[in-house]
């Protein structure tokens, strides 16, 4: 079942611009977005409602997308404007269209009630760290992940497999530590303090002066300094603000062991995933820093992209396994450090039921 | 639902020289068709009875079809005449065999009841003109169309979308003049007139001092002129012939503005639709014309082809979105130049109707 | 259905030598087999309890199977013995393991239920060739091919197929003559003879004095003899024990004519099919030889394996005619040849209906 009535990411900017229209399911509904020649954003169902061909293989003509087969033009409201060779377009002739808003460099779109959309609460104020001038990143996406949502929900939550699945980047020992989280907005050393929200939980971990391990962190100290290496001891924090259905910051800050936490320099990871159908979908990535300069970036955002594929063949493997039930519906065993996940699957299934209970 | 009782075309004539066999899925049936030694067509159901091997995996030996696996062999009638160590074959041994005829150039099967499969008349006549000694062209065939013949057959019925689809071809503003068109059987300027029967439709059009589209048209004028090229008007006619199930031939007449038709150089495209499955088909060309040469020819063979294959895609675009139900039962909105699609479509349905009635 | 309550050919040794898992699905379960640092077999369900991780995904550290995931480590028994960060793991937390052996040279595996696998009775015994010292050759599999084992089954104890499927090769005119099996335990020139019992058939074949035709035969004589050819009349045995479920094993013994059988040259080709799914199978085969030194040894080896692959294509093109359906329920008919495969149909008819009658 998917949370219909909340913005999901529907594409980055880019994809959209110089009249290219992007063809996207999602929640199982074929979408075409567009922008037009005005610079309006469009989004409509992807089925022309004479002969039901993909309106995304049709072309944006001024302010409106054409179908590639006999013509007829849509305004951004999914009315029909005109058929080739007759005065007026039949009268019901139109389709769905969905709202769409441009937020933190993303465009976002409502597959739910239209008339609940006005509402922009549900699009997580934590990804403003992407607004940020000083900071220099990129977008990257994976188109169809054959994995629902609550996996990589799962999988971003829960940072102790990063040992395992990401060693020699963000894994290390130390996240082991973090797997008894407890109650608290402070950074701890050694310890992981959480809060949550009715459809956020925010966690926190600080690690000092780690000697050898920690990969990522150190290459963060290192390429902030302009070394070559730096072998030190380093101290590293982590932020983690996730947010229902699926969006996942991380505010990961590193410095050489003892320097103050306001001069640590910084990355952030935003994910944010789309249901395409229940067992597939589409995940939105952006990553920026606040140190080194653009042709760090370049090299920043192949590796981002490097490590954050390292998951893609775990997800889908155990989405065969998992198949077309939900996996807690087949009683898997749930470690100590699966807590927040299990706290997130929770909030996930309330805002599920709020939606389909008769009384709204 | 298939119409059974009918001719549909099943191969080329030049698919099963030399021993070779054709493999084809033919509503919803495997079937395999060659020609024995001496010549004989042979069409069978594509299962061994033994042990269910595709027939089409064996080999023509004289007069029988063995099979590939343990050697029995079947004749043109479908039983099994030999088995290799054993004196005689069971007597239950047989598989079903299909009617064939060649006509028009083209292998067609009768799929229904054999006992109705006598009557020829439902091959169209107006297929003739592929047997014109003086006009020359060739064959072509797209194998596994993903989209049913329902959906071919709007595409062929329907001239408007050949503005969208083949612009730099067939395509040309005038066709949108003929959306509304009127009964008649007499080509008139810039209206298209259309008679229909019981299971054909006919209409013509004609345009007349064309100035600077109709791309095809003009390349006909050029080429039969022996130019480079012909930037004067022209003057075109179009005639186009359908008939049920899935038959079409467009008769095209292209000539420098103020020519009599009679002297105009003429194309005919000839198309056979062949239900694979519900939403598959096989899809056969023939292509001829009465000017130019050998090298032409071949030019002009390309041509087509590759015109004609812009329709796939946007076939199997239009097939996914459709789905396995019918187009026509999911509401569709109509356009005003979709009147002689929908009434083929109501043929079709008079068709199966009467097929599927108890009293026959 | 599948017999379940029997041994079956999981892997051969090699494939899980140096830390290596071999990921394979079994009647339709999903398995992981390794070796533990110490050398003791493992076979383990593929899904992590934790979060239905494929283990096959994960690495063998010492004596346990740890997850690619969370590092879970589950030991050969099935019992998941570490969680990293966690002082114990969940009580529950365990896989299924399936009991193990190894003989005739496989690691073979027991799917159904544990306490009947201390008998290891339904291991042939006649496997027993592959382990002769003086007998030289190699292994090979086919890992998934999409017919049902019943239909490889047939396949093997059919030898009338070798005339058409392997003409140049095993297959020979002599075989047609074999179609119509006696009782019998003995070699007698040009009859094939056979003897049964519950589970197994032993069918022998005795060709005197062939000329021109039986290529593979031949080839162990010119090789055997070390000539480059033998042109002279050749006399062939062949003995073929077949056990249930899936277990073919073929002595050929090929000398010239006139020379003692137990003179003669000898090759064993063994043959393990372990069902994937009810239409698709694992085909393990071993062959060895009496005769020719390493090189010949190899291509040998090349050799069989190039002529067992040609019966893939057909039988994955019989399974696709055949469907999900029996075979046999679809009413096949049946040759005068086909008598000991309808009667190890029968036997396995017999053993599944005993394995799931309710007094067990």
């Amino acid at each position: 079942m998917h949370i219909k009535n909340t913005w999901y990411v529907a594409a980055e900017p880019g994809e959209v611009t110089g009249g290219r229209l992007v063809a996207r399911t999602i929640l199982n509904e074929p979408v075409v977005i567009g922008r037009t020649e005005s610079g309006k954003l469009m989004a409509l169902q992807d089925r022309c409602p004479h002969r039901f061909m993909p309106l995304s293989l049709g072309r944006m003509i001024g302010e409106h997308l054409r179908c590639a087969y006999h013509g007829a033009c849509f305004d951004a409201g999914g009315a029909c404007v005109t058929v080739p060779g007759q005065d007026l377009p039949p009268q019901n002739a139109r389709v769905r269209s969905y709202p769409l808003v441009e937020r933190h460099g993303y465009i976002w779109i409502w597959m739910g009630d239209p008339a609940l959309s006005a509402d922009l609460g549900s699009i997580p104020g934590f990804l403003f760290r992407s607004d940020h001038p000083e900071w220099d990143g990129g977008y990257g996406h994976f188109e169809s992940i054959q994995a629902g949502f609550r996996l990589i929900n799962d999988n971003l939550i829960d940072v102790t497999h990063a040992e395992f699945v990401h060693p020699e980047s963000f894994g290390c020992e130390q996240l082991r530590q973090y797997r008894n989280p407890v109650p608290g907005d402070e950074f701890v050393a050694g310890r992981m303090t959480y809060t949550s929200g009715a459809r956020e939980i925010t966690y926190r971990m600080r690690s000092l002066a780690v000697s050898e391990d920690a990969p990522f962190y150190r290459w963060m100290v290192t390429q902030g300094l302009k070394r070559d290496s730096f072998p030190q001891p380093i101290d590293f924090d982590m932020q983690v603000d996730w947010a229902a259905p699926s969006f996942t910051s991380f505010v990961l800050n590193a410095r050489p062991a003892g320097v103050p936490v306001e001069l640590g320099f910084k990355v952030c990871n935003m994910h944010a995933v789309t249901p395409e159908s229940e067992t597939s979908s589409h995940y939105f990535y952006r990553s920026v820093k606040d140190f080194g300069d653009a042709d760090l970036t370049t090299r920043f955002m192949a590796g981002v992209g490097a490590i954050f594929s390292q998951d893609q063949p775990l997800l889908e493997a155990q989405q065969l396994r998992v198949g077309a039930q939900d996996l807690f519906e087949q009683r898997p065993i749930s470690f100590a450090g699966d807590m927040l996940q299990l706290k997130a699957r929770r909030m996930l299934k309330d805002l599920e039921e709020a939606e389909s209970a008769p009384a709204r």
